[in-house]
Protein backbone atom coordinates (compact mmCIF):
# COMPACT_ATOMS: atom_id res chain seq x y z
CA UNK A 1 0.00 0.00 0.00
CA UNK A 2 1.32 3.37 -0.95
CA UNK A 3 1.97 6.07 1.82
CA UNK A 4 -0.35 8.56 2.29
CA UNK A 5 1.91 11.68 2.71
CA UNK A 6 -0.74 14.70 1.86
CA UNK A 7 -4.33 13.03 3.14
CA UNK A 8 -7.34 14.93 1.20
CA UNK A 9 -9.66 14.61 4.57
CA UNK A 10 -9.75 16.58 7.51
CA UNK A 11 -10.24 13.05 9.23
CA UNK A 12 -7.07 11.65 7.67
CA UNK A 13 -5.39 15.37 8.38
CA UNK A 14 -5.78 15.30 12.12
CA UNK A 15 -4.89 11.21 12.05
CA UNK A 16 -1.59 12.23 10.48
CA UNK A 17 -0.87 15.16 13.14
CA UNK A 18 -1.90 12.91 15.29
CA UNK A 19 0.98 10.49 14.81
CA UNK A 20 3.11 12.91 14.14
CA UNK A 21 2.95 14.43 17.92
CA UNK A 22 3.20 11.05 18.97
CA UNK A 23 6.43 10.46 17.34
CA UNK A 24 8.01 13.37 18.44
CA UNK A 25 7.20 12.55 22.02
CA UNK A 26 8.35 8.99 21.85
CA UNK A 27 11.35 9.55 19.98
CA UNK A 28 11.91 12.75 21.74
CA UNK A 29 12.06 11.21 25.08
CA UNK A 30 13.23 7.69 24.49
CA UNK A 31 15.36 8.30 21.51
CA UNK A 32 15.08 6.78 17.63
CA UNK A 33 16.62 3.68 18.31
CA UNK A 34 14.49 3.12 21.40
CA UNK A 35 10.47 4.14 20.34
CA UNK A 36 9.19 1.40 18.28
CA UNK A 37 6.25 2.42 15.91
CA UNK A 38 4.21 0.39 17.86
CA UNK A 39 5.02 3.40 21.02
CA UNK A 40 4.03 5.51 18.44
CA UNK A 41 0.64 4.52 17.57
CA UNK A 42 0.19 3.13 21.16
CA UNK A 43 0.83 6.67 22.11
CA UNK A 44 -1.72 8.17 19.59
CA UNK A 45 -4.40 5.76 20.52
CA UNK A 46 -4.59 4.30 16.78
CA UNK A 47 -4.03 1.23 15.42
CA UNK A 48 -0.48 -0.15 14.09
CA UNK A 49 -2.10 -0.67 11.05
CA UNK A 50 -2.39 3.25 10.94
CA UNK A 51 0.90 4.17 11.13
CA UNK A 52 1.51 2.85 7.79
CA UNK A 53 -0.92 5.10 5.82
CA UNK A 54 0.84 8.16 6.22
CA UNK A 55 4.40 7.23 6.72
CA UNK A 56 6.30 4.24 5.14
CA UNK A 57 9.07 3.34 8.20
CA UNK A 58 9.77 5.19 11.49
CA UNK A 59 12.93 6.56 9.24
CA UNK A 60 10.08 8.40 7.60
CA UNK A 61 8.28 10.05 10.09
CA UNK A 62 11.59 10.92 12.13
CA UNK A 63 12.43 12.64 8.55
CA UNK A 64 8.91 14.47 8.63
CA UNK A 65 9.82 15.07 11.96
CA UNK A 66 12.83 17.39 11.19
CA UNK A 67 11.85 19.03 8.40
CA UNK A 68 8.72 20.28 10.55
CA UNK A 69 11.02 21.53 13.24
CA UNK A 70 13.35 23.21 10.23
CA UNK A 71 9.69 25.11 9.19
CA UNK A 72 8.76 25.88 12.77
CA UNK A 73 12.13 27.14 13.76
CA UNK A 74 12.10 29.31 10.75
CA UNK A 75 8.46 30.73 10.90
CA UNK A 76 8.63 30.99 14.88
CA UNK A 77 12.15 33.09 14.55
CA UNK A 78 10.49 35.02 11.77
CA UNK A 79 7.38 36.10 13.46
CA UNK A 80 9.59 37.14 16.84
CA UNK A 81 11.82 39.53 14.98
CA UNK A 82 9.46 40.99 12.06
CA UNK A 83 8.87 43.91 14.52
CA UNK A 84 12.17 44.35 15.47
CA UNK A 85 12.90 47.95 14.13
CA UNK A 86 16.83 46.94 12.85
CA UNK A 87 18.95 43.91 12.64
CA UNK A 88 20.54 44.43 15.44
CA UNK A 89 17.25 44.36 17.34
CA UNK A 90 16.13 41.44 15.29
CA UNK A 91 19.38 39.50 16.64
CA UNK A 92 18.12 39.92 20.32
CA UNK A 93 14.64 39.09 19.72
CA UNK A 94 15.61 36.04 17.66
CA UNK A 95 17.95 34.58 20.08
CA UNK A 96 15.27 35.43 23.05
CA UNK A 97 12.47 33.43 20.99
CA UNK A 98 15.05 30.66 20.35
CA UNK A 99 15.53 30.02 23.83
CA UNK A 100 12.21 30.24 24.41
CA UNK A 101 11.27 27.63 21.72
CA UNK A 102 13.84 24.99 22.90
CA UNK A 103 11.97 25.26 26.25
CA UNK A 104 8.67 24.99 25.00
CA UNK A 105 9.73 21.81 22.79
CA UNK A 106 12.68 19.56 24.30
CA UNK A 107 11.89 17.01 22.06
CA UNK A 108 12.28 18.55 19.00
CA UNK A 109 15.35 19.96 19.66
CA UNK A 110 16.79 16.07 20.74
CA UNK A 111 15.32 15.34 17.59
CA UNK A 112 16.78 17.74 15.60
CA UNK A 113 20.33 16.55 17.07
CA UNK A 114 19.67 13.02 17.13
CA UNK A 115 19.07 13.26 13.14
CA UNK A 116 22.88 13.79 12.50
CA UNK A 117 23.28 9.62 13.54
CA UNK A 118 19.70 8.90 11.92
CA UNK A 119 19.50 10.88 8.95
CA UNK A 120 22.06 13.19 7.98
CA UNK A 121 20.79 14.85 5.02
CA UNK A 122 17.49 15.97 6.73
CA UNK A 123 20.16 17.04 9.87
CA UNK A 124 22.33 19.32 7.06
CA UNK A 125 19.30 20.27 5.36
CA UNK A 126 18.31 21.54 8.59
CA UNK A 127 20.78 23.57 9.05
CA UNK A 128 21.75 24.54 5.33
CA UNK A 129 18.50 26.14 5.15
CA UNK A 130 18.31 28.26 8.15
CA UNK A 131 21.72 29.54 7.59
CA UNK A 132 20.89 30.30 4.11
CA UNK A 133 18.13 32.58 5.12
CA UNK A 134 19.72 33.84 7.77
CA UNK A 135 22.97 34.72 5.91
CA UNK A 136 20.67 36.61 3.54
CA UNK A 137 19.10 38.45 6.25
CA UNK A 138 22.47 39.93 7.53
CA UNK A 139 23.59 40.87 3.68
CA UNK A 140 20.50 42.53 3.22
CA UNK A 141 21.04 44.65 6.25
CA UNK A 142 24.86 44.71 5.95
CA UNK A 143 23.61 46.40 2.49
CA UNK A 144 21.83 48.97 4.01
CA UNK A 145 24.76 50.02 6.88
CA UNK A 146 22.83 48.34 9.47
CA UNK A 147 25.76 45.90 10.44
CA UNK A 148 29.31 46.55 9.39
CA UNK A 149 31.17 44.23 6.31
CA UNK A 150 31.53 41.05 6.99
CA UNK A 151 31.11 37.50 5.68
CA UNK A 152 27.32 37.01 6.41
CA UNK A 153 27.68 33.20 5.64
CA UNK A 154 30.48 32.47 8.21
CA UNK A 155 28.41 35.14 10.92
CA UNK A 156 25.23 33.28 9.86
CA UNK A 157 26.41 30.01 11.30
CA UNK A 158 28.67 31.54 14.46
CA UNK A 159 25.45 33.24 15.15
CA UNK A 160 23.37 30.06 15.09
CA UNK A 161 25.94 28.27 17.33
CA UNK A 162 25.83 30.62 19.80
CA UNK A 163 21.87 30.30 19.75
CA UNK A 164 21.87 26.26 19.96
CA UNK A 165 24.60 26.28 22.63
CA UNK A 166 23.06 28.48 24.55
CA UNK A 167 19.76 26.52 24.54
CA UNK A 168 21.16 23.29 25.02
CA UNK A 169 23.31 24.74 28.45
CA UNK A 170 20.71 27.38 29.24
CA UNK A 171 17.19 25.95 28.58
CA UNK A 172 17.65 21.98 28.18
CA UNK A 173 19.96 21.66 31.17
CA UNK A 174 19.36 24.35 33.64
CA UNK A 175 15.45 24.64 33.47
CA UNK A 176 16.43 27.36 36.83
CA UNK A 177 18.27 29.42 34.59
CA UNK A 178 17.79 33.35 33.52
CA UNK A 179 17.21 33.35 30.33
CA UNK A 180 16.87 37.27 30.10
CA UNK A 181 20.21 37.01 31.85
CA UNK A 182 21.89 34.55 28.93
CA UNK A 183 20.17 37.11 26.13
CA UNK A 184 21.30 39.84 27.40
CA UNK A 185 24.80 38.89 27.85
CA UNK A 186 24.63 37.60 24.82
CA UNK A 187 23.27 40.03 22.82
CA UNK A 188 26.21 42.27 24.22
CA UNK A 189 28.72 40.58 22.68
CA UNK A 190 27.40 40.11 19.06
CA UNK A 191 25.86 43.70 18.92
CA UNK A 192 29.26 45.21 19.35
CA UNK A 193 31.01 42.27 17.14
CA UNK A 194 28.80 43.00 14.39
CA UNK A 195 27.78 46.58 14.75
CA UNK A 196 28.55 48.98 12.05
CA UNK B 1 37.28 -11.16 35.68
CA UNK B 2 38.45 -7.26 36.70
CA UNK B 3 39.21 -4.70 34.44
CA UNK B 4 42.33 -2.94 34.31
CA UNK B 5 42.31 0.03 33.28
CA UNK B 6 45.64 1.50 34.39
CA UNK B 7 48.08 -1.42 33.20
CA UNK B 8 51.44 -1.38 35.01
CA UNK B 9 53.41 -2.93 31.73
CA UNK B 10 54.59 -1.35 29.18
CA UNK B 11 52.83 -4.10 26.46
CA UNK B 12 49.99 -3.66 28.67
CA UNK B 13 49.77 0.20 28.06
CA UNK B 14 50.46 -0.60 24.37
CA UNK B 15 47.57 -2.49 23.90
CA UNK B 16 45.05 -0.80 25.71
CA UNK B 17 46.15 2.10 23.74
CA UNK B 18 45.76 0.04 20.53
CA UNK B 19 42.20 -1.12 21.65
CA UNK B 20 41.19 2.64 22.13
CA UNK B 21 42.35 3.68 18.86
CA UNK B 22 40.32 0.77 16.99
CA UNK B 23 37.06 2.41 19.16
CA UNK B 24 38.29 4.97 17.90
CA UNK B 25 38.30 4.82 14.35
CA UNK B 26 35.02 2.24 14.23
CA UNK B 27 33.04 4.07 16.27
CA UNK B 28 33.76 7.18 14.84
CA UNK B 29 33.15 5.70 11.44
CA UNK B 30 30.25 3.49 12.21
CA UNK B 31 28.78 4.66 15.44
CA UNK B 32 27.90 3.16 18.45
CA UNK B 33 25.57 0.85 17.57
CA UNK B 34 26.83 -0.56 14.70
CA UNK B 35 30.29 -0.71 15.77
CA UNK B 36 30.65 -4.29 17.55
CA UNK B 37 33.27 -5.21 20.13
CA UNK B 38 34.32 -8.01 17.37
CA UNK B 39 34.91 -5.12 15.06
CA UNK B 40 36.69 -2.92 17.66
CA UNK B 41 39.30 -5.84 18.11
CA UNK B 42 39.20 -6.96 14.50
CA UNK B 43 40.43 -3.71 13.30
CA UNK B 44 43.05 -3.83 16.60
CA UNK B 45 44.65 -7.15 15.73
CA UNK B 46 44.03 -8.45 18.99
CA UNK B 47 41.82 -11.84 21.01
CA UNK B 48 38.19 -10.43 21.22
CA UNK B 49 38.50 -11.89 24.93
CA UNK B 50 41.53 -9.46 25.02
CA UNK B 51 39.12 -6.29 25.27
CA UNK B 52 37.80 -7.21 28.55
CA UNK B 53 41.35 -6.86 30.11
CA UNK B 54 40.97 -3.64 29.95
CA UNK B 55 37.83 -2.38 29.36
CA UNK B 56 34.39 -3.94 30.94
CA UNK B 57 31.88 -2.97 27.74
CA UNK B 58 31.47 -1.00 24.76
CA UNK B 59 29.80 1.89 26.84
CA UNK B 60 33.31 1.62 28.60
CA UNK B 61 36.02 2.09 26.27
CA UNK B 62 32.69 4.61 24.45
CA UNK B 63 33.10 6.65 27.86
CA UNK B 64 36.97 6.33 28.08
CA UNK B 65 36.84 7.99 24.61
CA UNK B 66 35.00 10.76 25.05
CA UNK B 67 37.24 11.48 28.41
CA UNK B 68 40.02 11.30 26.37
CA UNK B 69 38.51 13.63 23.96
CA UNK B 70 37.85 16.07 26.51
CA UNK B 71 41.91 16.16 27.81
CA UNK B 72 43.00 16.01 24.47
CA UNK B 73 40.92 19.06 23.60
CA UNK B 74 41.78 20.90 26.58
CA UNK B 75 45.71 20.58 26.19
CA UNK B 76 45.43 21.54 22.31
CA UNK B 77 44.02 24.58 23.15
CA UNK B 78 45.95 25.08 25.92
CA UNK B 79 49.49 24.82 23.93
CA UNK B 80 48.32 26.67 21.12
CA UNK B 81 47.63 29.75 23.04
CA UNK B 82 50.48 29.77 25.44
CA UNK B 83 52.08 32.20 23.61
CA UNK B 84 49.10 34.44 22.90
CA UNK B 85 50.39 38.12 23.80
CA UNK B 86 46.99 38.82 25.58
CA UNK B 87 43.04 37.23 25.44
CA UNK B 88 41.98 38.44 22.52
CA UNK B 89 44.60 36.93 20.36
CA UNK B 90 44.22 33.87 22.39
CA UNK B 91 41.19 33.56 20.99
CA UNK B 92 41.68 33.87 17.80
CA UNK B 93 44.46 31.21 18.30
CA UNK B 94 42.11 29.09 20.14
CA UNK B 95 39.57 28.63 17.31
CA UNK B 96 42.49 28.14 14.83
CA UNK B 97 44.03 25.08 16.63
CA UNK B 98 39.95 23.67 17.79
CA UNK B 99 39.31 23.90 13.37
CA UNK B 100 42.40 22.16 12.77
CA UNK B 101 41.90 19.59 15.87
CA UNK B 102 38.38 18.72 13.96
CA UNK B 103 40.30 17.81 10.48
CA UNK B 104 42.57 15.80 12.22
CA UNK B 105 40.81 13.93 14.29
CA UNK B 106 37.04 14.22 13.17
CA UNK B 107 36.46 10.47 14.60
CA UNK B 108 36.48 12.17 17.83
CA UNK B 109 34.23 14.90 17.34
CA UNK B 110 31.58 12.38 16.10
CA UNK B 111 31.89 10.60 19.29
CA UNK B 112 31.88 13.71 21.71
CA UNK B 113 28.32 14.08 19.33
CA UNK B 114 27.20 11.00 20.16
CA UNK B 115 27.83 10.71 23.42
CA UNK B 116 24.09 12.66 23.88
CA UNK B 117 22.44 10.02 23.25
CA UNK B 118 24.80 6.96 24.53
CA UNK B 119 26.44 8.85 27.91
CA UNK B 120 24.84 12.09 29.09
CA UNK B 121 27.02 12.71 31.83
CA UNK B 122 29.96 11.87 29.90
CA UNK B 123 29.06 14.48 27.58
CA UNK B 124 28.12 17.11 29.86
CA UNK B 125 31.33 16.89 31.55
CA UNK B 126 33.15 16.60 28.30
CA UNK B 127 31.59 20.24 27.86
CA UNK B 128 30.84 21.48 31.77
CA UNK B 129 34.87 21.06 32.29
CA UNK B 130 35.87 22.55 29.16
CA UNK B 131 33.67 25.45 29.79
CA UNK B 132 34.67 26.00 33.63
CA UNK B 133 38.39 25.81 32.39
CA UNK B 134 37.47 28.85 29.68
CA UNK B 135 35.29 31.14 31.92
CA UNK B 136 38.29 31.18 34.72
CA UNK B 137 40.70 32.46 31.74
CA UNK B 138 38.27 34.58 30.52
CA UNK B 139 37.30 36.12 33.92
CA UNK B 140 41.27 36.39 34.66
CA UNK B 141 41.43 38.52 31.38
CA UNK B 142 38.84 40.98 32.35
CA UNK B 143 40.35 41.61 35.78
CA UNK B 144 43.36 42.26 34.51
CA UNK B 145 41.60 44.33 31.46
CA UNK B 146 42.16 42.33 28.77
CA UNK B 147 38.00 41.91 28.05
CA UNK B 148 35.25 44.99 28.94
CA UNK B 149 33.03 43.06 32.00
CA UNK B 150 30.55 41.01 30.67
CA UNK B 151 29.53 37.27 32.15
CA UNK B 152 32.50 34.95 31.42
CA UNK B 153 30.52 31.29 31.62
CA UNK B 154 28.13 33.20 29.43
CA UNK B 155 30.62 34.41 27.00
CA UNK B 156 32.42 30.91 27.23
CA UNK B 157 29.50 28.72 26.10
CA UNK B 158 28.63 31.48 23.55
CA UNK B 159 32.47 31.18 22.26
CA UNK B 160 32.09 27.34 22.71
CA UNK B 161 29.28 27.64 20.35
CA UNK B 162 31.16 29.38 18.01
CA UNK B 163 33.93 26.77 17.53
CA UNK B 164 31.58 23.64 17.44
CA UNK B 165 28.97 25.04 15.06
CA UNK B 166 32.41 26.40 12.28
CA UNK B 167 34.18 23.33 12.89
CA UNK B 168 31.30 20.87 11.74
CA UNK B 169 29.91 23.40 9.12
CA UNK B 170 33.62 24.56 7.41
CA UNK B 171 35.75 21.66 8.64
CA UNK B 172 33.64 18.20 8.86
CA UNK B 173 31.16 18.82 6.01
CA UNK B 174 33.19 21.30 3.62
CA UNK B 175 37.16 19.28 2.73
CA UNK B 176 37.87 22.21 0.62
CA UNK B 177 36.90 25.62 3.38
CA UNK B 178 39.71 28.21 3.91
CA UNK B 179 40.10 27.71 7.86
CA UNK B 180 41.82 31.08 7.79
CA UNK B 181 39.47 33.07 6.25
CA UNK B 182 36.42 31.40 8.53
CA UNK B 183 38.85 32.21 11.32
CA UNK B 184 39.62 35.52 10.51
CA UNK B 185 35.84 36.45 10.17
CA UNK B 186 34.81 34.77 13.49
CA UNK B 187 37.31 36.03 15.51
CA UNK B 188 36.62 39.97 14.45
CA UNK B 189 33.57 39.39 15.11
CA UNK B 190 34.96 37.51 18.44
CA UNK B 191 37.08 40.52 19.08
CA UNK B 192 34.88 43.62 19.06
CA UNK B 193 32.51 41.27 20.97
CA UNK B 194 34.30 41.30 23.51
CA UNK B 195 37.26 44.09 23.21
CA UNK B 196 37.74 46.65 26.01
Amino acid sequence: MATNPYPRTKRGAERREQILRAAEVMIGTQGFSAASIADITRHAKTALGTFYIYFSSKEDVFRELVLEMGQLTRAMVTEAVADAPNRLEAERAGLKAFLRFVAERPSLYRIVEEARFIDVEAYKAYFTNFAKAYAAQLREAEASGELRPGDAEVRAWALMGIAKTLGERYVLWDETADIDHVVDEAYSMIRDGIAP
